[in-house]
């Protein structure tokens, strides 16, 4: 893990919060991406080396959905950049960590993307999250997927 | 605002976090720091550009303390990194944030620091962090104090 690659941010109105987070980093975002497949619209800001990603619900029973009823708008994850991530999660396994994907899946803005459950983390929700190559090896859908 | 500088992680036991962190990041911690005026133990770890910062309370009636009993472990704030906090603060509190402290204050890691309401900015407990100088002009405690 060498970097955090960015924080995911659950928000109601994506589009109210676009116009915050510009306001409040100076900067616009630099795209959104919808995954149809998660339920999720997101928008991506970048912030020197680090990026803040927005995370609208575009499904009532999604995982967004669920997160912002239950705790409201807030932190959803924080994600590493690692440079394996098959590595890391057999790293991360052996050392009793309880990943939530053991083959890594796409994720948005190129990624390939594992979580590990927040039970074991504290609270929060890590995501690993590595680089897509141009032909990645794809895992299936995990407990919580973005 | 120039890069997310760290992330805040309120948890319950300093010490066994410490330790899942130190597998979670492969390094171990770099320093411990306890900042008495605030009621809270800190420790830090580098994750390349970026830091975590562990909070765990020394009071009972601390903010982490509240914290933890209101939400439970997990993230507790995300600080990004500017190179002038005052010159912030101004441009911020004209764009219509409610900054809680006008004037900076002293944080760990010697830092300037100054915070955002959460009710402002999704939920999202945002500080903005300056390297102190070596004779910093401080301003009084906030009212959320780190």
């Amino acid at each position: 893990m060498h970097k955090i690659e960015h924080i995911g941010i659950a928000v109601n109105d994506l589009k109210a919060s676009n116009a915050l987070f510009e306001k409040l980093l100076g900067v616009p975002h630099y795209k959104i991406e919808e995954v149809a497949s998660e339920g999720v619209r997101t928008s991506f800001f970048q912030s020197g080396p680090n990026k803040i990603e927005l995370l609208e619900t575009t499904r009532e029973d999604g995982p967004i959905a669920k997160f912002l009823e239950k705790k409201g708008e807030g932190v959803h994850h924080i994600a590493f950049a690692v440079n394996d991530i098959r590595a890391e999660i057999e790293r991360l396994t052996s050392e009793g960590f309880r990943v939530l994907n053991e083959i890594p899946k796409k994720g948005a803005d190129n990624k390939l993307v594992a979580f590990l459950h927040p039970k074991g983390t504290n609270g929060v929700l890590i995501e690993l999250c590595q680089e897509a190559p141009s032909e990645p090896e794809l895992g299936g859908k995990g407990p919580i997927d973005l």
